[in-house]
């Protein structure tokens, strides 16, 4: 076994500290990787605190992680010690269900495996992410990683950036959409980054008026304050498509009815009490509602491909491993432009 | 002007009863029918009654009409005296907007004008329905009617036909498709002998195991009860569509989980308040829940032209105009296979 050090949870209600555990030996198909970055999702804080059910402990939150391979196992094809390597929120699926095949892992009809807070396809061992130095990965679940880019800042491209890619790719967003962002956190930046480099024009929705500059900076077309009844009406029957990132409590209907005939309205936030839905909204503009769940492994090598190539990048705050739990709490408050990344060197 | 005589509301309180009134002279563009059937919809009920708010009273309900051409206008091509007509719900729309010109006069982005319980395109002239004598319509509005089919089985298909082809043609659904209708009533039944036409598999969904005889007659291939637990299991991420055709309260979130990846839940009907969505069920499968309003002239005519040619009409009981008080109160309760239509000789 692979002797690890990282930072964990030990139960819902104790603050992250060192915890030292054990990572398999590199198998014939797995990738080893030197964590250098790990990326701080907001759902690494709720499954800490098993605001989710069902957290496994301890644990070892995680799952946007970009490092240095330092060894690769017999059978390894794609990568060679001293590549940069990444890893997202999966790290392994059954592999044979018709979503596997169709590399949409994140559907896979059996069990997909998280890269934290999970059991192994064995249906007990835990996985552990990458608040570590370390994780051991079989290579067809590990992405790689240009070197074209600043590697903190590619970090949240594991999580972030595909669950935002993802759905502006499903639903073929380009030039001449209207998209608008709700919410401009970890996600939200990434949408509106994203959808500007694929030529739509990008609106972004806010109750604070505060954040127009910085949504222009990251490429907003237009700014909405959302509770300027005059700003709302410019923007009824308007977008073809809104990014709704936002996890708090809030009227989707109002959203909604923003939507030109035929827009969709792609939820990627799970906000804690399912929100009323008012069908007459949806029917008499033929409207849509939509979910999105991160992205396959094919389509997160893509993304990072294309990031690569537009220089496409999250916009991050860089913190010491031991600094975790106060930026839980900044996080909390909404307290970060845009994403918090562990520096692992800091371990 | 020209003296029609049919059945009104005078209120939202009292039954229907006869009612005189005037309809416009027959305009250069306009066709005149003499109405011969009428189909009952729900939503006769539901405005009559001003359950949706701003009725315009005395309304005369209707808009499932077929009859005979008595006479047209000058400019008139498309129609001759003799000829078979239908109006569906729409009579006239601002014809210059993007939806208009896209032949979705459905969602006229100024005002699209109702068959009854609307005002015309002038802002004041009310429109009175179908249940009465004779109707004026612009020909761009009227339908064609093959006579290969009984009447009387073709004008449900004027609203309750077009309001589930509509969003079947729109999906695309075809065979090796997996579609479930959700109530079967005047719209549902439509929905299982369209969608089984196409070459889906049809399963209807009910709480009532009594009703499994009459789905399979209207061409279900299955006939699940919602209320069987383990025939539930079976039909988890199962679906490619679900037709929704209930407007009373239901839990969506309950079918949405009977879904597969990219599965489509399609809303018809609109109930009391408005459902909770939960937004995980969306996101961990890609689902959609969309909305769709009736059909587009253009639309309306290829559905009327498709049932002539699979020789599709809807189920219908015969009433005699007098007997319309009763019918509302039979069809609250759901005693109707499966769409009441009136036989205006009986005026």
């Amino acid at each position: 076994m692979i002797q690890s050090k990282g930072y964990a949870a030990q139960n819902a209600k104790t603050p992250l500290g060192p915890f030292n555990f054990q990572r398999r030996d590199v198998g014939p198909h797995d990738v080893m990787i030197e964590i250098l970055y790990c990326g701080v999702c907001h759902s690494d804080l709720h499954q800490a605190r098993d605001e989710w059910g069902g957290a496994i402990f301890p644990m070892v939150p995680g799952h946007e992680i970009v490092g240095r391979v330092t060894n690769v196992g017999t059978q390894v094809k794609n990568f060679k010690v001293g590549d940069l390597a990444g890893v997202g929120c999966l790290v392994d699926s059954c592999r044979t269900c018709s979503s596997c095949k169709e590399g949409q892992e994140q559907y896979c009809e059996v069990h997909w495996v998280g890269t934290y807070n999970s059991v192994e396809m064995d249906g007990k061992t835990p996985t552990y992410g990458g608040y570590s130095n370390n994780i051991v990965v079989d290579e067809k679940f590990t992405l790689r990683i240009s070197d074209k880019l600043p590697l903190e800042g590619v970090a949240p491209l594991l999580c972030a950036g595909i669950t935002t890619y993802s759905p502006l790719r499903q639903w073929k967003v380009s030039k001449g959409h209207r998209v608008a962002v709700l919410g401009l956190g970890g996600l939200g930046h990434m949408a509106v980054k994203l959808a500007a480099s694929m030529g739509a024009e990008v609106t972004v929705l806010s109750t604070s008026p505060s954040k127009e500059a910085d949504a222009k900076e990251l490429g907003a077309h237009k700014f909405v304050v959302t509770k300027d009844e005059k700003a709302l009406q410019g923007v009824q029957n308007y977008f073809d498509f809104i990014i709704d990132t936002v996890s708090a409590q809030h009227d989707i209907n109002l959203y909604i009815s923003m939507l030109r005939l035929d827009g969709t309205m792609i939820l990627l936030g799970v906000p804690p009490e399912a929100p009323q839905l008012m069908p007459f909204n949806l029917i008499f503009k033929r409207r849509r509602v939509a979910g999105s769940l991160i992205g396959g492994i094919a389509e997160t090598q893509e993304m990072l491909d294309y990031c690569a190539e537009h220089n496409i990048t999250s916009d991050v705050e860089v913190i010491a491993m031991k600094d975790i739990n106060t930026a839980y709490e900044r996080m909390l408050k909404g307290d970060v432009h845009y994403r918090f990344v562990i520096d692992m060197a800091t371990l």
